[in-house]
């Protein structure tokens, strides 16, 4: 089975331009078949603000009315996803920028109305799988931004962690998949204040030790259920660090069944 | 050889939603391969005052500053192309929404500045043919917004006209093309005023009484030079009329060689 990496950037690295290029720099070089995931949050609350649309948050997630959805479509379907293809391509990657309505690469249903209406939000349903093995077998990246669609015309606003793991989840069928989450820590740390304590694998056994010990707490419980979640759906291993973590130069933190 | 549409649509259609959405179901139902190209220039400019990003047009060209780029960047490729690409996932269409930085479809230089600095305004200087055929082949429609990119990380704002020629003259080496330019009239008429008056076929040869008799003249001129051009570099007709015409159901007039 061929490799395939699937890399999700979050807002530490897209709000800041000079970490996006070094970014962009270390992904044009990752060997083998790649996708590259990322949302853009804050940079679409600045447009909202700009243009004087309100932003509505419940819980820290966005309430996404038409308004907020037309913002968002024009900024990570738009702006961010275009300049990073646009720079992927100054760097020899060829990059393909797709938001879920683009070949019907991501299908999702509107969430439905609970306690909360979250509006023009997307859970995922399914991946069109065709496209994504036609354009890595063509040797394009996929530069995938948090947009999913309905298949009825509609738009929907998506976590991107989510989108990730579904194409990872997915592809498993295709692909041995590795999927790396970058974010603002050097991985999962023994100790929270020293960058240095990395905990370089982690097993499903060894998580359990962790939680009982009270290691792993709090915010990090979910993130790394969600990890385990795409391992027990096929994904090879989940990697959680730093972006540098994507040139190999860095600790980081490698999760395995 | 297999048959290729290559349908233009300008801000008529785009700025009113209902013709677009007749026109996207016309367009849905066109047989064979297509592919469809827009701009939407009277959006960006609503855009940019909304902003309060001054917009300078000289000589009824825009100036494309880089606050103008980004504007562009969004409206175009964001907000009017991925609108354009869910309403056709529902009419049964599998489109997909490009910019010239994706897979590198369409390259282009900055304009070299004369008289006029037009700022990030691009001359298509290439098309990726590969990637055309490879989504063409595998059913899917390319959807094609008015940005191309300098392969050196640029992106740039291009006449989406010159776009669907170009793509027309390139892909006629793997396709016998048809380019059809929908704009506000029902095509060439004898007499302006007369909705009725379509001229149905111009050649080069009638071409040249027409001008010669003035019934073709001042606007229309460089209009048709521009599609004789096409079918001497080898696209097999050209179509002017109304958006309705590509349902084979309106007058139009067809150009051929």
């Amino acid at each position: 089975m061929d490799k395939l990496s699937v890399v999700k950037i979050g807002g530490n690295v897209i709000e800041d331009a000079e970490a996006l290029q070094s970014f962009l720099i270390d992904f044009a070089q990752m060997k083998g078949s790649k996708i590259l995931v990322h949302g853009g949050g804050k940079k679409a609350t600045a447009m909202a603000e700009k243009m004087d649309i309100p932003v509505q948050m419940i819980e820290g997630r966005r309430i996404t009315d038409a308004q907020n959805l037309d913002i968002i479509t024009m900024v990570y379907g738009g702006k961010i996803n275009k300049n990073i293809v646009a720079q992927l391509q100054n760097l020899g990657c060829n990059a393909l920028g797709l938001t879920g309505a683009d070949g019907n690469a991501i299908q999702a249903v509107k969430r439905p109305v609970k306690s909360i209406d979250y509006g023009f939000v997307g859970d995922v349903v399914g991946i069109n799988n065709d496209l994504f093995q036609m354009l890595l077998k063509g040797e394009y990246t996929p530069v995938c931004c948090a947009i999913t669609h309905d298949q009825k015309g509609q738009l929907l606003n998506t976590n991107a962690d989510t989108i990730a793991a579904t194409l990872a989840q997915n592809l498993s069928s295709l692909f041995e998949v590795s999927l790396w989450y970058c974010f603002e820590k050097q991985g999962v740390l023994k100790d929270i204040d020293d960058d240095d304590s990395v905990i370089e694998t982690i097993t499903l056994e060894k998580y359990k030790k962790l939680k009982t010990e009270q290691v792993i707490h709090s915010g990090m419980i979910p993130k790394i259920d969600n990890c385990l979640d795409a391992l027990q759906n096929g994904v090879a291993q989940v990697k959680i660090g730093a972006p540098k973590m994507i040139s190999g130069k860095t600790k980081h933190t490698t999760l395995i069944l």
